[in-house]
């Protein structure tokens, strides 16, 4: 056969032997480990670990069985955790957006450049505004309207579609309204949002107008998962560029672009690569 | 008589005029113009001008009688503030410290160098451990413990030991301990402190063990002037710098020390040059 | 008459009264100044000046008559040069690509919210591949092929299409050709270039490649205004960003999209706003 | 017996099965990894591990002669090269500088800290000026002048006071002579330079001057591998801070120094922790 490359992801409690034991069964099943990066939470002695590996003599699929006999086996009264991803299994991504279109259109470049490790399958906007900008990257546009006291209606219609479109991946690319919790847990799948202020400072609305009023010299942008929580999740990426007391609402605004785009852009490719690891709302980044 | 050099800070409503008539002034008087910054604030129009300039006919002692005479004429119903700053004056720092010495010793090696712009002429500490290290730099060292309890005696020593220093500036490099507002009211003049974090972010104590429990992907230091309430004074320069999972608190806490040292000395160098200017809680610097 | 906002700029021989003449000549003409910016080069003391402003009592265009009257009266002997901008004469940007379109795409969002302070009038490629993408932006693009041997024959085209277009500004947003000295002479006119290195290093082709092979953990971006001379114009502005072992030239190029893209934006609205003056080979940017 | 630490630095042809044959003889041999850091070159297929582990049932220098005994039967035919560091083996550092201290002092500093993981047994200068500020840090001062047409005995004698000392790191911290071939091929030793440019721009003398004729818009720090080519050994780690037209050769040095500083003790830190693997004159860097 042809070799076949994918991904693992371990997560136990650390002891002596999980790498010799591991990797003795990867390679006695014909695996190649191409990157492997690890880590043990100091505080609770939580082992992480990633393998990116090419497998010689089974398709993933068929690895994927015999993992599932003999990892609980290696790794045993270890509470594992463990997940494995076939390369060829794209991530099937949805962008969300407003009006501002800096962030989709940087995310639909990445993917028409082939850049982003995964398929962009809709835009999704409570406008119709950016439908021509996403036109000629050949993305389908939906328009789910967000209506006052009719929040639930457009979130049920949202599932549908994220549903019907098999999402594997939400990126709110400055979107502006806020999903509630009953919408999360029905979901259940990974949201990452990107809030243009250096969290934890800034939470909440207006976060240029905050860093404006506060004098800071800096601005930031921060990617993170979405949780229940308003901008409390694991944070997955974070850059900041200088800002001065010349600097109105909209210059600041105008700064903070460039390492919005940067920075989701960062956390979504991470994410897919499957390099994000989330533990007690931190997050463990492979890079 | 040889030239003079001095600093001309203004702040004034904004009117057509201003800088003809100012700058008209100044050259009557034999000035030349060597460096002119100005700001207005959008939201209330106030107009901030700072003029570094050689004084080639009259003493800087004798200009200050001049401008007083003649700059509320030029200027009137204005609200005008102003203020003359001789380069001959230079300014009298004492650098607080507790046990930690990356920024005082810093500071104190640029002073060493000749870089500061002003006189270190003092370090007070509230233990005696890091006066070897000041000792090669020739500069006295003071302790003054605050025992529990006694905190008001130990203010009115360390008021008591500024004031017989003629200091103008006190720059707290990692001083423990929080000044009270009775202290900041009986003492009047400029406090630059450096915080350990993105500021708003992580107010108080421990800010870097509040950066690990967030899973922040960055550090902060800011440098700022002291006001009654905590760690919300005027932010003079900030500065960030990457940290991932792999780091502890300890590592956390090695990193942010290189961007706290140059975040003060960049606002300690930029207050000594006249280049800060406050208004509103918010600072305008002049680069 | 409604005021209307312009820019001066001001080149001269350094002397004592140059800004007390110039701003009371334009305070008696009606004129409120907006923003002042001055530099003086310490090496062979050439004064910079940048004045934005806001005429009240006559149009930029009459302003422009009684200061070609009065500027030399009151600078004479300074070897005077100045400039006086509209700010309703736009400037007419034509962008030219080969086959990246990142640059591309981000000057036309630009452009399309309005920030980029000027129009884009055209995108030019010696490849058809990226009209798709700017048929959204409504932005017309034109094709001139470049073929071996017959590069005079395609500048001559170019250089004519330039014409046409009334363009005033050409910015390479990653136009792989190199124009020649005949071109460059015969246009006459700004160009801008964005070089993916760090300049002065790796001048040339492939300076990823080169930044792999020199082991290099920063890559940079330069933009600069096109001379004869290979990557050898005066910088507008430069930017860096991490990078390690584990990148492939690949992956070089992927990171250092970001800061190629931040750069020539940042380099092409500082021109835009008339905030670059090129003295020696050298830029004074206003920021 | 109590548990000892140490690295494992391991390089050879990349083949299927070598992570599981190395940490399983680990794992037989009562050793836990702790971290674990790989690398496979693109190029040329050569693979690198660097493995930080706790031994529990040996002592280092035992393990050292298991390991000598079976790693090259596990790692047969891949042409191994391996090091094993015991953690209680601490380097010995000595500094050498000329009339600059900010380098030293922050090592030094960093030292007084227990922060370098390695033990600065010396500063050696050409000039005597530094000597106090080494004094509160309770390190001996060496002061070998190089006079003129007496390079090789001031090198000799070099030469033999780092070999009584028994340094096995040498860090130049702003040394102003070049060390000749026949120095670096009689030493042997690694030795770390910081030179104050982003290499490979402004190789040799006088960066900052070179930096500010060049009209850059940022400077850099490189801390790298000297090797006989002058400013061409391996890069560690590099850095850059912004500079303006305002800034003055004086301004960009005291700008640059900063990052000097910070880029240094970075690159010492990684290479006492043998996080640095040189590889066809680029480094690996295990961060």
């Amino acid at each position: 056969m042809e070799s076949q490359r994918g991904t693992l992801l371990i997560s136990c409690l650390d002891r002596p032997g999980i790498i010799a034991g591991v990797s003795t069964l990867l390679y006695n099943n014909g695996c190649n480990i191409i990157e492997s990066d690890q880590d043990t939470d100091r505080d609770d002695g939580q082992f992480f670990w990633r393998i990116y590996f090419e497998s010689m003599n089974h398709p993933i699929a068929h690895l994927r069985t015999i993992l599932a006999a003999e990892l609980p086996r290696v790794l045993q009264d270890l509470s594992l955790r463990w997940q494995l991803f076939d390369d060829r299994d794209r991530e099937r991504i949805v962008i969300m957006v407003s009006k501002l279109p800096h962030c989709m259109i940087d995310l639909l470049s990445r993917h028409h450049l082939g850049e982003l490790g995964g398929d962009v399958v809709a835009v999704i906007s409570n406008h119709p505004d950016l439908e021509p900008l996403v036109k000629p990257f050949e993305v389908p546009f939906y328009t789910i309207p967000v209506e006052k006291d009719r929040k639930h209606q457009a979130e049920a219609k949202l599932l549908d579609t994220l549903n019907q479109l098999n999402c594997t991946l939400v990126v709110l690319a400055r979107y502006m309204q806020i999903l509630t919790g009953d919408f999360l847990r029905a979901w259940g799948k990974p949201i990452i949002n990107i809030h243009h202020s250096f969290l934890p400072a800034f939470v909440g609305a207006h976060p240029y107008r905050q860093a404006y009023e506060r004098g800071v010299k800096l601005v930031g942008a921060t990617a993170h998962y979405v949780t229940e929580e308003l901008d409390a999740g694991p944070i997955i990426a974070q850059a900041t560029t200088p800002v001065t007391h010349r600097d109105t609402v909209k210059d600041i605004a105008r700064k903070g672009k460039d390492i919005e785009v940067s920075v989701l852009a960062k956390a979504v490719r991470a994410h897919l690569l499957k390099r994000v690891l989330v533990h007690r709302n931190r997050t463990i980044v492979f890079e």
